[in-house]
């Protein structure tokens, strides 16, 4: 992809006038350049949402005082919440798999061909099947078979493992074992999770069944972050495919491959360019 | 439409060899020419399903007796359930509104420029609102106020006044108003809803609230054969449009307005032309 | 609908730093509350894009003092070209018929209903087909049949008549007959048409004729501003639905005429609600 | 997949009435379980298509001399063409690529994880880049640089290598090369190319600028086979994406990748399970 140097701030605060003129002056007088900009105002709830990107090769507040800056001039004026991150510190993302490879694939496609702006140093699996797979594209591949007996522990040596690969997110790609609480407190809102119904329709397992037996004439994939509450986190992506009742189970669970692997990658792209919000349990997804 | 004289055959039994040569078999040798035929078995349940259209002009057994013949020659053999309808003769439809106009008008138009071989003499509302577009259209509007109190008495009437009509199916066009067990069992797999969600989520009332608070990214519309179970009998069809963050509940309610009338007319528009058999909770819709 | 008394401003300009927060503080620092705001950056042409609507009721300067203020203090400085328009002065649109009625129905509907911020007070036709459908609402129906030879004659008394009736745009909603270079150049951007085919694909007459015999397997609609270069005009909004090679033309046109009318609809909706800019044969849709 | 044991026949023949119940019952007879039968009746035309598959674990005629049975049964009674296909002989691949990936990774990510009934011995290329990824499965990467001059001689030895791997058919997987139509006699129907538009928009070199450039609203795939008209062969499989003014020409690009892959996969899946007849430069395609 492109070598800009850019910086990117999510912001969210309660709406006020003035706000969006006083982020793009900040930009400008210190000689930013605005690349993208969106924003986005909850008249319900009267908070106001905000992502900007600008170039910092002519930008004269140097990087590490950004933040600060921002901070004290802005932040504290308008009460806001923000995030500030760089294009040139790329995130770290460890895999999860269990036994279908059809959407790490998909993303280890998209990785290999450096279509990403990310690093993927570790697939974290509960089963072996997916590690040839990772061997093809040269990924550090960790076993780690989870029972109602060893999962704590299981879960602690996973949580240090990443700490030692300085991961920054997660994404379970048809990872087919629930996190405990205390493994998703440590990656709150980064952990990326497709669920194989259109949610909140068929939450839980065997959502294809569940389709089938209900008889509904669509079928869906939903992309979400991992909350305590199972397949309840604030949704990033859906979509949809037309079934029909000549569609049995095995078929609405091949069609269904291609939306969970696209919906996935959509969301994890989503997250790696920081287009993504989470709030109050929805998403704000700017453009 | 055109005028062709043709019947149709919706046939489901037990599956087992040689039903389809049978079948068609019958109509040949009689000198049917078949028109449309489309057939599915069910595997998990060994079912066969078929419709199958044929042209009357040069069949040899009399309209009416062709039931009979059928019944004796091959029913009776293949354990088969099946209904029996001509193209001459038009369904009867009462259409049940409240306060929205978007799908009566969608259905107004589509019977008033001739588009359906339907018949539509009697509108019947909760609410008087909807009377200026009955008499736009010249159809007989009845206004039956429902009340816990008065609801099995007014239910009474209304019956009464849909046999004094010929009505051989309704549909519920943004009817705000549940009817009774009883009155559902007047009218079974004959009376069409539609829901405005993407059943099975968000069923009951305020589901573009319930989508809002939910944080999906794309909201639905069903519509389906009512039951006696709330928005759960055999889906019919279904449809979806995406939205964002943006959206508030207001212009869900309003994208959601045209996903409702048309999935709702296609529904009718299938009913109409005998391409639906409710099975079991679903619907087979043949082509 | 609500009744707002809003400003919304479209405007253009070459790209440079600080528009936004120029623009933004224009209106904040006279009391005007932003409702909505989008921008857009076209960086291959190096083009700035935006539509904010906002609040009049404690806005201090006089309605008919803001195109002269912005003009002075904004527009010259940035070299900007702008439009501003008020809530409360409603379009006045003019409906162009021919004989098929579903795209009449659709646009009808929502006028009746209110769904609009519109006035129709005139429906023209080069057929007497449509006339009980705009009696059916109450709309003043005119026909101007038209040969070769009277052509530009009957164009320019329906130019009169537009004036005379102070009609702002124009929707041909399948008008079946091509308007001259001289009428649209009256109405530049300001006459909206659907051609009934995923354009480019398909222009000209036909077009469903044409896609059976290409054997594609969606077709489409397209609405779009009419221009000098025949369905050629900037692209306001499209949409498409699968078919299959069971379909016939007939139900080719059948499918189309449901894209037709929402599609069409769409685009005048943007259309009334100053959601569209045209430039360079492209349309920028803001949200 | 599952190890069924079937054959299927793809027919197409002048309509006549008798011609299902003669073909089923030509199976039932003989003890052949039908599994999948679908038939299309083309009006327009009088042409009759089918498409049936049955078990051939009971089946009384050996599988050597089915087809002379049937030619002589059926098919020349009928008029008939017709192929005949058995699911223990696998389709033999060859794919040809040039500098993308995501195309030839969606498929060999299918290939390797058992999804498809196909060999795929061969990689043919113009370019060096894909080399790493056909290692990365394991498959022959051959590498054929092609000028105008040694074009000719060029494809003669890739003829030579796909009947030397006894490949039946080839999967142009964004080869950015046009085949002669000597190449192409070799293939009939048999050849199958990812073109990224909307065909029959955008035909051609370039076709994402073209759509950037005419400001269409959704942009294309169309998967078909090849024939000595350039990206005019019958069309198998299309699909589209929603795309706004926001889209630069890169990002039409990039949302038209997942398209393109998808696209293709489903064309090239109904090709390996015999779904496809090519008829007079459209397509059946069976279900």
């Amino acid at each position: 992809m492109d070598k800009k140097n850019t910086a990117v701030l999510l912001i969210h605060c309660p709406d006020r006038a003035g706000i969006l003129a006083a982020v793009t002056e900040f930009i400008n007088q210190h000689r930013g350049n605005i690349l993208y900009l969106d924003q986005y105002v909850n008249r319900e709830e009267s908070v106001f949402f905000m992502r900007v990107e600008w170039d910092l090769e002519y930008f004269q507040i140097p990087k590490e005082k950004i933040e600060d800056y921002f901070q004290t001039l802005l932040a504290l004026r308008y009460e806001m919440s923000f995030r500030l991150y760089f294009s040139d510190t790329k995130p770290r993302m460890a895999l999860f798999v269990s036994k279908m490879s059809h959407c790490i694939y998909d993303l280890l496609a998209r990785y290999a061909s450096g279509e990403w702006n990310v690093e993927i140093p570790l697939i974290i699996s509960n089963h072996p099947d997916m590690e040839p797979v990772a061997k093809r594209f040269g990924i550090e591949f960790r076993l780690f078979s989870i029972t109602n007996e060893n999962k704590a522990e299981q879960e602690a040596k996973e949580i240090e493992l990443l700490k030692k690969y300085r991961i920054t997110f997660c994404v379970l790609a048809r990872y087919m074992q629930v996190l405990s609480p205390d493994f998703i407190k440590h990656y709150p809102d980064r952990i990326i999770n497709i669920h194989h119904s259109f949610l909140p329709a068929f939450a839980g397992s065997k959502p294809y069944h569940a389709a089938y037996a209900r008889g509904v004439k669509i079928i869906g994939a939903t992309s979400h972050y991992v909350t305590g509450d199972l397949d309840a986190g604030p949704i990033i992506e859906q979509d949809v495919a037309r079934i029909s009742h000549k569609d049995s189970i095995d078929e609405l669970i091949k069609k269904g491959r291609d939306l969970e692997k696209i919906v996935l990658s959509r969301a994890v792209e989503k997250h790696i360019n920081r287009k993504i919000l989470a709030y109050k349990n929805r998403t704000v997804v700017f453009q």
